[in-house]
């Protein structure tokens, strides 16, 4: 499957049509070394987050608390690089096309791979992604201006605080979605049903009351066009950990790099309410 | 009961905790003189347009082609007064404790009771009203303006066109209410549960991209203060259907006036979606 998958892997159709499984071996033989957008539509891709085992239990209370930012979707054993429920031979150290590794609050390296750096008292946390929100947003008419333009969302710190856990705090950060007004109120509609990944943005139409000055400026991803009769429609975002491990500065933790996602075998279907 | 109701009716209390039959009856008997808002609290409450019966497919294809403004949650059979499944003992004629009039297109009089008015081949349609929805907001933790500051819900004319049918055609009328853009989000979560009372929004944050010029000087209503950190949310209103008759110049309708709502035995509860 994984050679059948390397030889048609440039074919955006082909990619897109894999299964979980399919796009994740993909990864793992590097296949797909970059962004894993537009890899297994349909499948839930999540965030990374990896943290020796005395910091867990604060993360995991981080998450609990901050649920629209940081929906965790699946979370390891101690020293595990599996987690069975969300896939069939999924292994945390070799499934995500990039990761990057902190020390002390700062990226010190980003690798495709991070089996040697594994130890036994690591936990993995896997974060709901907007990638499932988007394919249903699409579903339902709406655009997606960072799709038509070939470019990362835009991703902005803002001044909305998390809610704390032990030395986790910080900032939200938001990706923005451009909408005209009525699109944006579908687009709650949509979202909502997914509180998985991220649910209902969390703003809209005003920037400057979460702090965020110069939309041309994202604080990550890429700059879009907002037209002259759209509103920026913002989402809780799941680098969001990143942000805030960048505050905690733990001595240690991984996660996936920007848009190299985790892909899992789960179907963005299952995770919608009814 | 109806002596009952009225012996109490100056209480706002009392009134509120009438049942939908109690506060009909006091509308009916001039208990209720003018509004019929905070009346039967949890009760659905509804707009009515009363036809000819030549006009009457036309009118429901206009209110089925225009759902959001004009959500039928009860038509008579021509000549009757009555609406069963609105309401035990409901009289079109009398329950409503103001009506207005129309004589091609203009209001020609506002009455408390039209039994000498109503013709063998009169229609009433009942549309699904705001009060309902506001309920549902003001249980979600939201904020009401209008009802903070003691006036009426402001409305505006618009430059939505509705979808016509027969000389049925015009633009949306919205009602406004003032929320920060988080709140919004939580609005649309909340109403999209109700369509039979209007549903989500149909526009906010930028008035002028509808057609409104001065959110200070509504067409219906009064204006409510928008505080610095609000938007301004837009709901279609039941008063849609009274801007369309300006336009369609029937020779002859019978409505509701503005705030005068019918109220019927159906809860609120019942038309929220699961």
């Amino acid at each position: 499957m994984a050679s059948t998958a390397m030889m048609s892997a440039s074919d955006p159709t082909v990619r897109a049509s894999w299964t979980g499984l399919e796009g994740r071996l993909a990864c793992r033989d590097g296949t797909i070394p970059g962004s894993t957008a537009g890899v297994a539509d349909g499948y839930v891709q999540g965030n990374l987050a990896v943290f020796p085992e005395r910091l867990a239990d604060d993360f995991r209370l981080f998450a609990e608390r901050n649920p629209k930012s940081c929906p965790v979707i699946g979370e390891s054993r101690p020293g595990s690089r599996a987690i069975p429920d969300l896939g069939l031979d999924l292994d945390l150290a070799t499934d995500v096309p990039g990761y990057r590794i902190w020390r002390n609050g700062a990226v010190v390296g980003e690798r495709t791979e991070v089996a040697d750096l594994w130890r036994d008292d690591l936990v993995a946390f896997v974060i709901g992604c907007s990638f499932s929100f988007e394919a249903a947003l699409v579903e339902g008419g709406l655009p997606l201006r960072h799709v038509e333009m070939g470019v990362r969302v835009p991703m902005y710190r803002t001044s909305i605080p998390c809610v704390p856990a032990g030395p986790f705090a910080g900032q939200m950060v938001v990706s923005m979605r451009p909408l005209t007004p009525a699109q944006a109120i579908r687009a709650v509609e949509i979202t909502a049903r997914y509180p998985r990944v991220h649910g209902a943005p969390v703003h809209l139409a005003r920037p400057d009351l979460i702090g965020i000055r110069d939309l041309g400026a994202p604080d990550y991803g890429d700059p879009v066009r907002v037209g002259a009769d759209e509103i920026p429609v913002f989402w809780a975002c799941g680098v969001t950990p990143q942000s805030v491990i960048a505050s905690a500065r733990p001595d240690f933790a991984i996660t996936h790099a920007p848009g190299c996602m985790l892909i899992t075998d789960r179907l963005n279907a299952e995770f919608a309410m009814a």
